[in-house]
């Protein structure tokens, strides 16, 4: 699966920018790939792209609309239905990452035949995985893993790959969910993968790269979330990673949805390693992503001291500070780049 | 889904015992579930049973045809789609571990609805699971793990739901594999679910219980397999076990299927205490269960007595030598039974 970019971006009534935020996370990574926005009556987001519809996308090299916002109840409303028509009948594939197989509405299913473009349901993969094979394949491979959801996996690993590139490496990012898979233009949310495929749809997402190649990989969810650990252990398994960072939101005293604590970031790096090293007996921490945005800028610094004494690691904000310090740590240790 | 029985096993023509291990697997634990099987030219398995065609089995009160036996390359037989519909139009449901929906099969949708029969596709469970909540639930859980696949996990579980119901415990076993669900009439095949929802899908499997009930729940997989960790991890976090018993073959050297070594039985205690503790920090080890198969009588005696001695537990093969050993300490550690 490959998306094809430039994009325009859907973002329908969107109530918020939270409702938005798969096709905002897009623009802001990769705004050169985003020509336009469509917004209806009612929407509260604003991707700051001219609005158009998308016969007028499609004269200006639109080649796929991605629809970037949830709808509410799981249903999709009829005029959504009428647009999706049009992107097809106006020559665009489709990308979604609904809760549903666009394929599966019989009208958007003959638009899609009739034009000969593809619909992209990203939550719900076609690719055909196979089981994990555990062998090393040659490349580098970095893992972003987590105390917890929704701490920062997928914007360290993007800032990582600029940082990375800034720095003269040969680096990729690699997607696990739908928004990273929109910002690449490929790989698979992997917590919508059957279960048996969870590693073996890593090694996909990751395949045999030179051996100076970097692939930035994004992470899921934490090995000490009861919900999601799963997902986490198959998709380490599966990356193999030589390096990886630990993100971490220091405010928080809970895992997200459950009334589970948050683990220390040792228990992360330690499970991390023990487990890891099934795949890759060389797996080591090279720094640690904070995500202060709850703290101002003098405690967000004392914060970051005291993680980097403790772990002797280096310790970031990836948004506020950059990732210098982790690209440093990285040719330090694996040098090239 | 609950699958009635009493059942009629269609073996189809299982070229061997090993293509029919499904269906001879239900009648070496439900016997008394087990009315009839039905043949075609050529098979080679044998559940000894009679041999009786799905109006026959009617007749003698079965309620489900199971199909017990895999076929080749995932097409469905033009013959066995007419001895489904024959068996729905003879007032039985129709259960399945294919890796197919029969559902999907235009002829067995019709006939499943003109007669009101239900088609369980137990390897594609409808089931809507939720995400794991981690919160401790009432009752008393025994989860079996492995050092690899395939090493007895079911087979001890079923040993010790015999044996603890012998000792006075009231004890079920809980099915995490098509097998098991056909033995059970319950549970889902914890391989097919959705990443997502693993450890939700075990919840869901083993819910709250009286105080004093054991649910002994079938393990999958290994932590320990590059492969399938991630099942198994969810699977963990899900029946948060207050015992579990490591399952081995000490013949074995790789990992099944790939080419990682097998972990030792005491990687897998530390591990899976390390891992369970999440959601059950009271978890132990109790016992191992040794599939001796490949060893004489001398030999799995002394393998049985170096493990004990190593690891201070009961090492037992529960085909040779029982599971008294494994009931004991769960009696010594937990009391009642």
């Amino acid at each position: 699966m490959q998306i094809e970019h430039p994009y325009l971006l859907f973002l329908g009534d969107a109530r918020d920018a939270l409702a938005a935020k798969t096709g905002l996370g897009i623009v802001d990574w990769r705004p050169e790939w985003c020509i336009g926005q469509m917004r209806l009556p009612g929407c509260n987001a604003d991707a700051k792209l001219p609005d158009m519809n998308p016969r007028e996308a499609a004269d200006r090299g639109v080649r796929t609309m991605v629809i970037g916002v949830v709808n509410a109840g799981g249903v999709l409303p009829d005029d959504w239905v009428s647009i999706i028509v049009d992107a097809l009948d106006s020559g665009l594939d489709v990308a979604s990452g609904l809760h549903m197989r666009l394929g599966d509405i019989p009208e958007i299913a003959a638009a899609a035949q009739r034009n000969g473009r593809k619909l992209h349901d990203v939550r719900m993969s076609n690719e055909r995985f196979a089981t994990g094979k555990g062998d090393k394949r040659p490349g580098m491979r970095l893992l972003t893993v987590g105390t917890d959801c929704s701490v920062g996996k997928k914007y360290t690993a993007l800032a990582l790959e600029k940082g990375m590139r800034d720095a003269g490496f040969d680096a990729d990012f690699r997607a696990t969910g739908q928004t990273g898979v929109f910002i690449s233009g490929r790989g698979a949310a992997i917590d919508a993968v059957v279960a048996d495929f969870i590693s073996g749809a890593v090694e996909w997402i990751s395949p045999t790269a030179e051996p100076d190649h970097w692939d930035l990989i994004e992470g899921q969810g934490s090995l000490f979330h009861p919900s999601f650990a799963g997902v986490s252990l198959g998709l380490l398994h599966g990356a193999q990673p030589d390096a990886f960072v630990v993100c971490h939101e220091p405010t928080r005293r809970n895992m997200r949805g459950v009334n589970t604590p948050l683990p220390t970031i040792g228990d992360v790096i330690h499970m991390t390693i023990a487990c890891g090293r099934l795949t890759n007996p060389a797996i080591r921490c090279v720094g640690i992503a904070v995500n202060t945005q709850a703290l101002d800028e003098a405690e967000a610094r004392d914060e970051l001291a005291r993680i980097e004494k403790t772990y002797g690691l280096p310790a970031t904000d990836p948004v506020r500070f950059g990732v210098e310090g982790i690209v440093a740590e990285i040719k330090a240790r694996f040098g090239k780049g």
